[in-house]
């Protein structure tokens, strides 16, 4: 397929992310399917890192994703093995096998069980895995590790992205201070019901691995799971962070700066992704208030945000508020259309059912013609509230996804 | 916005309707938002008429759907309304008088209470709808009333549609004959749960009307309700069925080829609509046995039939099964990955969780070349089938909706 163009949206640069106490990365061509680019990602974890991880809830997950789904109760990583090109998705006892092989190459090098190994694998679906291109890469990769490598592995995990996606944040924790990698990649197939595509998230604090999944579970509600693409579940969300123990301890006591940073990075992340959404011109974010309860005003949030009609008016720069009303109709939430209330922009455009007497179409016209599209809808009835980013649906989309198999 | 060519899909004449006893129609222009073509249809009904109807479940319906749902349980009609360019949706108290001003001007014509006329409108959603054109009109429009006029009333209901859609049969009720006449309007915001944007179906059989309610129920459950376009209900989805009853009586007793009549003409019209998707460009069928239940399987189809990336899929000719497994997993349904079967054209591409040994593309490939692209996937769990209609997802899509308000 011909070479995408940078999304419209993407940042002017990448940040520069810092080392963190106990990480190493290295990435690789191994030619899995992509030529002249790099495919693979092999992070080295310090021994007695904590690890947590979401997953898809799609019912036919990728072979990797059993793997980490099976070892992260452990809460024990030592090391972390992305490809690209090829998601390990649908290959029965095959793609079961590969991904065991794959953690048993990165566990030789460690010496330590594959258990503590974890897998990503992101690409075409259903198609064998020639883990022999891993097994040999690894060895290689492991002597390139160095601190430094986070652009490179963010390039490294990418199908369909348009550019690397990374996010830090370091904060004060009493006299010392804790730092927060990440790095994700998604483009097409998001509608995370757990986790999206790709994301991985590195620190040198001290956290206990049961603390650590909630927080990551809690910061992923308000991030990935806050965003769609195209309304599709990818068969390989995964979210995974790891917690090198190297810096200093966060508890239940002290965990307030961490978990606010922890939500900066990865709601950071998640808007990336977005922002390079296949075809997307727009970043949309469609405020919800006034729900039965916030999943109420979340449902309602992503059916706006996943109808086709929204976005493709949105793409159109048609401030085309009546699909937003059609949108929450079908959202099955409670809802009395004579409650409701739209404003895009800013500007109220429908009050209490019907559109506001004075309104004036010129300032939310303009605003349609911004790169940032704010949605945000009232449903007059509770306190619910939500927040959910997506981008529009364009030619781009099309063009992307009617050609990228073959 | 530039006039849009005829589908693909479409059928390559309309049906020849024959007269229906009891019904007559006309179609003519009140110049409610399209110039020179007609918008409005009136349809008188002979006294004794039985309805039936079935509605959206949107939470934000149409003005004239709150109508027909209060009116419809009283079984009577006399007369049917119908305007396009105006959806009448989203229009608050001015909304609901205006429906109520069309049904009385009708209702003076026929000195019958404004209860036995039914409505529906289409178009666009939030503006408020000039009901004094339609109040004008209709005067005239019942003048021209004739019992042929199926090609016009068709033609006067459709807004982004490419062509009219219309069905007939006509069947032996012992020594007599009974005829089912269709017509049905729908291309975008299609993803009906209840019914479909609009159709109506008449008969003069003499059915009473808590029956004529059951019968259109179970074959709108089989026809309009398993389809869908875009996923994007509509505000203003309308299925009503009227027998006039001068024709042979329909009962329990004897209905079953009358039923068999009704479900063949409201799954003509359903695929019809799907034909004329919007941007569509193949019709696919997909088909899902093997599940827990058919609730289940019907909405695994949906899951399929609605993901933006199959669709895409198909629109670019890719045999693409990897995304069928995705749409299938994100289902929500109970579903074991590694009993999973695909088919894409009558050919086995997936069997037991991963690709067949043997898998020849070749004649699937020639298969994505076709119009007609039916996809099987067996659950292998249980006894459940279903079958949805769906179209391809193209940039003639994109071009229509990113344009249609302006």
């Amino acid at each position: 397929m011909a070479k995408l163009l940078r999304s419209p949206l993407a940042p002017s640069a990448l940040p520069i992310l810092p080392p963190v106490t106990g990480v190493k990365l290295a990435a690789g061509q191994a030619g899995i399917r992509y030529q002249n680019r790099t495919d693979l990602l092999l992070v080295e974890l310090a021994k007695g890192t904590a690890v947590a991880g979401v997953f898809t809830r799609s019912k036919a997950p990728s072979a990797p994703v059993d793997w980490c789904r099976q070892h992260v109760a452990d809460g024990k990583a030592r090391a972390l093995v992305v490809n690209s090109g090829n998601a390990n998705a649908f290959t029965g006892k095959k793609g079961a096998i590969a991904a065991q092989k794959s953690a048993m190459a990165a566990a030789n090098i460690y010496n330590c069980p594959a258990s503590e190994v974890f897998l990503a694998s992101t690409g075409v679906i259903g198609e064998p895995l020639d883990v022999e291109k891993i097994e040999r890469a690894l060895p290689v990769l492991a002597k390139t590790l160095n601190s430094d490598r986070w652009e490179e592995a963010a390039s490294a995990i990418m199908t369909t992205d348009t550019f690397p996606k990374a996010a830090t944040r370091t904060v004060a924790v009493g006299a010392e201070k804790v730092t927060i990698n990440g790095i994700a990649k998604g483009s097409g197939m998001i509608a995370p019901d757990m986790a999206t595509m790709l994301a991985f998230m590195f620190t040198d604090a001290k956290i206990a691995a049961p603390l650590l999944q909630q927080m990551l579970q809690q910061s992923n509600a308000k991030s990935f799971n806050a965003t769609t693409v195209d309304g599709d579940t990818s068969t390989s969300d995964t979210a995974l962070m790891f917690a090198t123990g190297l810096g200093p301890e966060i508890t239940v006591a002290n965990k307030g700066v961490f978990v606010k940073a922890l939500d900066e990075v990865m709601i950071e992340l998640a808007q990336l992704v977005v922002k390079d959404g296949e075809g997307a011109q727009k970043f949309i974010e469609v405020v919800v208030k006034g729900a039965e309860s916030d999943q109420a005003a979340h449902r309602i949030g992503l059916s706006i945000a996943n109808s086709p009609l929204v976005k493709t008016a949105i793409a159109g720069e048609d401030a085309n508020w009546g699909r937003i009303v059609m949108a929450v109709g079908k959202s099955g939430e409670k809802v009395d259309r004579d409650l409701l209330s739209v404003a895009i922009g800013g500007v109220v455009i429908a009050k209490d059912g019907e559109r506001v007497e004075s309104y004036d179409e010129a300032p939310v016209a303009a605003h349609m013609k911004t790169r940032d599209i704010v949605i945000e809808v009232d449903i007059g009835l509770g306190k619910g509230r939500a927040v959910i980013w997506t981008c529009d649906l364009t030619h781009g989309y099309i063009d992307i996804n009617a050609d990228y198999r073959s």
